[in-house]
């Protein structure tokens, strides 16, 4: 077994443990990791320690972890600072496979004590079978195997695997993710990273079957060799969409008191990023909007997008976002300009791309003619919709009550026989920019993810996705690796 | 009475006119303009004209403008282009003040003949008491009077005035900050500018004293110099937020065809823009939250930012965001320091600006010791609080069940007590990211709206808004004349 081969066995058991030890020095930490392990249904054993209790939930309390007559694979440590070195000895004589230490109040706290306490940690268990996760971490969600730190966690699996040092923006991921029905493969949230490095985890996931697109938030490789090495040799393999946290002075200051990472700066950062064939991302709402456009897409021939609105105006700033990430909005071809002028009402229309149909909006068969004729011009790799539902929601429009209905119905169907029966495949978003009907609007976007259409907050965040698929599929043609289309 | 005063008089006659002829060729654009106009109450007369119809709604028709007994004030023209020409000069004949041309098909087609009727339309009303809105437009809403170009327009009056040269941008516009209480004293959507030029509006809008700040939308003013000049005069004044259409080279292709606007580049544009006292703005998005944090918030003192979060993780992506945007987020002073340490309860908590509470987000007392100190520190000019439902819709969370009413009381409480009792008078902007609870998300944030405390999409978006707020508070300065903080 080589080095890597053997780095899988090993972190794929910390992601499927059979038995899990919960120690917490109050009852509020140890219920409160009971309850996020039975939340998804783990089947494994729990064991929880403390000797302050004798059971709750129905699951017996041991003292200490050196009283548990069983094997222990994982154990949470969720005890007193001052208690975890003492705590991590138990598990090493337990021999504990890892030990996910929730407990923070080390390097993070720029104080010599905190300092030093971690570094006690990484002697503790040098030589062991032990190894350590955080401090400061929430440790390993995995649906597959039932583990998880947070108790409103989907229980489906997914394809993305998620690295954070973050624990909060690990849960924050999680949450908006699951709201787009994005799931997980495993995630795991790591800290301070005395023991096992942002590195570690890449590489387990360039390893990982089960995980076909990686995310990450980080503050500060510990590493940075190890790190970009390991990036380097995942990017042929599958995509890395990269958080940076700390990226601005200020920004990198906090990050210091956040899991003590030290900080590079910003245009270091994304030429390091690119070179490795990372995608760097520089906001929430767009590290969940690429994992949106990898999961639900297939990679666009081109980068000549088709645009369809409602509105001149918003199509002229629609195409303006599309230009600034580097996307191309160009002619069609002869041959659907000729079937829309045949086909699409012509009261205010310039049939052209961006295609503003105004009115002909409405119109189904209209918007049928529209939609088909983007899908089979050549000149177009990728299509996208803005939904204006200000405009669906007007109170009974053509006498039809609940018109959206109809409207919903049209435009599924005709992306439904594009994806079956087009010769292009080609990726189609769809964007809802806001507007009075924000409750509508969710549910709305909600029912395109539903049939597998990422729907996204308006046409610059679909634009900004789209480049972000484009580019990566042109890094992997320059890399002799063709991606299926 | 000066050219000024003149023009203010004679556009304000537009937005109050006391009778309006719809002027339409089919049943259906005549009777859209007549919901349209007692949408929202015009007590006016209303004149449609349609030689077809005896009468609809209990409004009589006239076969023609020259049948009207009265005097008409504003005709809305939605004829076919055909018919514009001889419909104005029925209009010219009757002394109508000023018509407004719904009707499309003229220089943003790019045709010879378009462009040749948009000359005709312009030579016919030279020398004439009647002007034009329009072409392509939808031309005036003022709730004030009561007229609308759209039925479901808020009849409540407010203190924005919003010129656009797109109608579907007008519309998108009205809609979303209708969402957000934000409303308007008069809007004008005002298409190819054959006439009337957003100069002209602008120069108005300077004038109106209901106006207090001026947002538009432009693809591409007739005269630049007049433009900058109106917009010169006006940024001492009041704030002018300016969205261009058309900053790229794709972008300005669709604008002219949307509008016949010629554009400019985007550096030249920006340059241009700043120097004149205007914000520009880059997004539907920005525009909507500039507008929000001028109405809802006073001037802040100076650029140091204090910032409260629930999670590290969080607290370093929104420090990047404050300092991308220009602002400073300081030390907080010994005595805030002293005091939250007293105060907020300890564990994982580093007391430092940004102020990453953790579990403390969620004890109230530690929660409303955060907001004063930070009220009250003198480093902090402006404060921005996350607010992570996905905490607070936790269930049962401390065994309270709806605990989100606690939390939201406290902290309303606690804003509400620092405005009326600081002698600070900070900005407070509260923001909402995404997450699982969409719907909760909506009515949470119009909560903190309903008590006059801005709420935003996240972080990044308050402090790009706040750093327009203060950009302009510093050009307002340098030109002496100081605004109340």
């Amino acid at each position: 077994m080589n080095d890597d081969k053997k780095l899988y066995e090993t972190i794929n058991k910390y992601f499927h443990p059979d038995s899990v030890a919960i120690i917490g020095e109050t009852s509020r930490s140890g219920f409160f990791w009971i309850r996020n392990m039975i939340s998804i249904n783990y089947m494994g054993k729990i064991f929880p320690i403390n000797p302050k209790y004798k059971s709750a939930l129905g699951i017996k309390f041991f003292p200490s972890i050196l009283d548990v007559p069983d094997k222990i694979d994982n154990a949470i440590i969720a005890v007193p600072r001052k208690l975890v070195l003492k705590t991590v000895e138990q598990c090493i004589d337990k021999e504990v496979n890892v030990c996910i230490i929730f407990s923070s109040g080390f390097s993070e706290t720029g104080t010599a004590e905190g300092i030093r306490l971690e570094n006690e940690l990484k002697e503790l268990i040098k030589g062991t079978k032990t190894r350590i996760v955080g401090p400061n971490c929430l440790g390993f969600y995995c649906p597959e195997s039932g583990i998880s730190f947070r108790p409103d966690f989907p229980s489906n699996s997914g394809d993305v695997g998620f690295i954070s040092q973050s624990g909060g923006n690990a849960i924050s991921l999680g949450l908006r993710c699951s709201t787009f029905r994005l799931y997980f493969s495993k995630m795991v949230s790591f800290g301070n990273a005395v023991d096992l490095t942002a590195a570690d985890f890449i590489n387990y996931f360039r390893m990982d079957k089960k995980t076909k697109y990686i995310g990450m938030y980080i503050e500060g490789p510990r590493n940075g060799h190890e790190f970009f090495e390991a990036i380097r040799k995942t990017t042929p393999v599958k995509p890395v969409i990269i958080l940076k946290g700390g990226l601005t002075e200020s920004g990198a200051k906090a990050a210091q008191s956040h899991t003590g990472a030290i900080s590079t700066s910003i245009k270091i950062w994304d030429s390091m990023i690119h070179q490795s064939g990372a995608i760097p991302v520089y906001s929430f709402d767009e590290l969940v909007e690429s994992l949106l456009i990898f999961h639900y897409c297939r990679y666009p021939r081109g980068n000549n997008v088709g645009l369809m609105a409602v509105s001149g105006g918003s199509s002229v700033i629609n195409t303006d976002a599309c230009a600034k990430f580097g996307l191309n909005i160009p002619k069609l071809s002869t041959k659907s300009i000729e079937k829309l002028k045949q086909t699409v009402q012509s009261v205010g229309i310039n049939i052209t791309n961006p295609l503003d149909l105004a009115g002909s909006y409405f119109d189904l068969r209209s918007l049928r003619s529209a939609l088909s004729t983007l899908g089979e011009d050549e000149n177009i790799d990728s299509i996208i919709i803005e939904v204006a539902i200000q405009y669906i929601y007007m109170t009974n429009r053509f006498g039809i009550e609940d018109f959206h209905e109809v409207f919903y119905k049209t435009i599924l169907g005709e992306i439904r026989k594009l994806r079956k029966e087009s010769q292009f495949k080609k990726p189609i978003l769809v964007a809802f920019p806001p507007t009075t009907f924000e409750e509508e609007r969710i549910w709305d976007r909600l029912r395109f993810i539903k049939k597998h259409i990422p729907a996204f907050h308006d046409v610059a965040s679909a634009a900004r996705a789209l480049s972000h698929l484009y580019w990566y599929k042109k890094y992997r043609e320059q890399l002799g690796k063709k991606i299926e289309e």
